[in-house]
């Protein structure tokens, strides 16, 4: 049986919100959407999206699925949904695919994905900036670039990502492929931008975490390399705090002919 | 008699306030400033700032004076007194200066300044970003940016703004002086960089909404020199949303020897 499968880019400001994933008491950006798309085609729709973010994790550019029978114009599936959401989600685009029931090859957000970046944005200055409060990390002490890029290179390719591990984690395997880390700075704010096949929960924040250790000069950059070998998860730092970490952009295949996206999605209109 | 006073550079995020002055309900940042600096001090204190901000509108770098008899380090009146104060309201900086009482030319955040810039960040895009909620406003048509900084050149110089002033507004004079207007795009993202020696209440936001329409091709960009012509409020264009209002950077002579601003000031680590 053929299905009418709707694909949509989902933005969101993630601070109000306990993640992205539905939960009992509903204040889940899933909850959410799920409510403005069932106001919007008067039926129950379900999502499944590429990545599930965190409390208070932000997306530039989430990617969702859901199957339905109804037949509407794609700006209506972005301007007829976004008038039942609230300020801070948005569906950006939205396009439609016809699938077959059978297809275990057909279009999926998140088994069609081979690749997900993730920016953390990170307020480096002595003083909190308010600006930035819910929309980046903070880290009062100077941080040295060199130290964490080196840091860094221990972490790109095939690795157990074990210590980088939340407990929670239900992710199969912690081997993960690391494509690409960038670190770079702009005035008071560092980003880290990092690539990969899949994350494991809590990775993006524990990997931030532990090259700040390094960048502060606590730890030499080869702990990195010594922390991926222990799979010891009480050796690393602390989980960073959520506020500055975005999903920014989900990578598929171009036979599925997605909209492309902008640039490296990165937020506020910053640029490198 | 010799006063001391602690001159302050704050930044807030205005969207949760009442504007900057004080008033009965007490939700400004002028109130919540007051009361943490009194918590700190442990006497009531009173504070003169350089550029009243409206409800919604944000600033990077206000500066506000205050005379109080208590001595303490200057990193304490940042650190101490930021540990009373919300995460959207913080102070930078402090210097303190002693004046005369009597001294009409001593130090003062608002007489000693000789010119404000203030940014509108503009999110020009058909579909709303859920990131720059409160922190950009939102125009759905396509707009040219040559028309507009053709329009701008007619606003620069000694002008009578009454045009592009409230209704509310208390300044003696309807003339002042418009130093610079920068008009740039990056992105998703237009900015709005205005420097004058003083503003009107609404002045910035009503240039803005006016200048859209000649980017939409509404208005030519001679109209903006035709209503300043009119001095009649009721021909501009409406008052534009205050969430994308910050008032920037405050100019005083190099002598009072204040803490360089941050180059131009652009919030969220944008750069031209």
């Amino acid at each position: 049986m053929s299905l009418n499968r709707i694909i949509l880019g989902v933005e969101y400001q993630g601070t109000a919100y306990q993640g992205w994933q539905t939960q009992p008491n509903g204040n889940t950006v899933q909850d959410i959407l799920e409510v403005a798309l069932q106001k919007f085609s008067k039926s129950p729709i379900q999502t499944m999206c590429a990545g599930r973010t965190d409390a208070g994790v932000h997306a530039i550019e989430q990617v969702v699925h859901l199957d339905t029978p109804l037949q509407r114009e794609m700006y209506s599936w972005v301007n007829g949904v976004n008038a039942f959401l609230p300020p801070d989600i948005a569906v950006r685009w939205a396009k439609e695919i016809q699938v077959d029931e059978q297809d275990e090859n057909a279009f999926h957000a998140r088994f069609s994905a081979y690749s997900r970046t993730y920016h953390y944005l990170l307020h480096n200055s002595s003083i909190r900036s308010p600006t930035w409060s819910g929309r980046a990390g903070w880290f009062f002490r100077p941080l040295n670039l060199e130290p964490m890029r080196e840091a860094a290179e221990y972490l790109l390719g095939e690795r157990d990502f074990t210590v980088f591990r939340a407990a929670a984690c239900q992710a199969k395997s912690p081997v993960k492929h690391m494509y690409e880390i960038k670190i770079r700075q702009q005035g008071e704010l560092i980003v880290f931008s990092l690539r990969a096949n899949a994350f494991l929960h809590h990775m993006v924040r524990n990997i931030v975490g532990s090259l700040i250790f390094v960048g502060m000069g606590r730890r030499d950059p080869v702990w990195i390399r010594e922390l991926l070998e222990s799979r010891d998860r009480s050796l690393s730092a602390p989980t960073f705090m959520p506020d500055g970490l975005y999903l920014a952009k989900i990578d598929y295949e171009d036979k599925w002919d997605l909209p492309p996206a902008r640039c490296e999605n990165l937020p506020y209109g910053l640029s490198f």
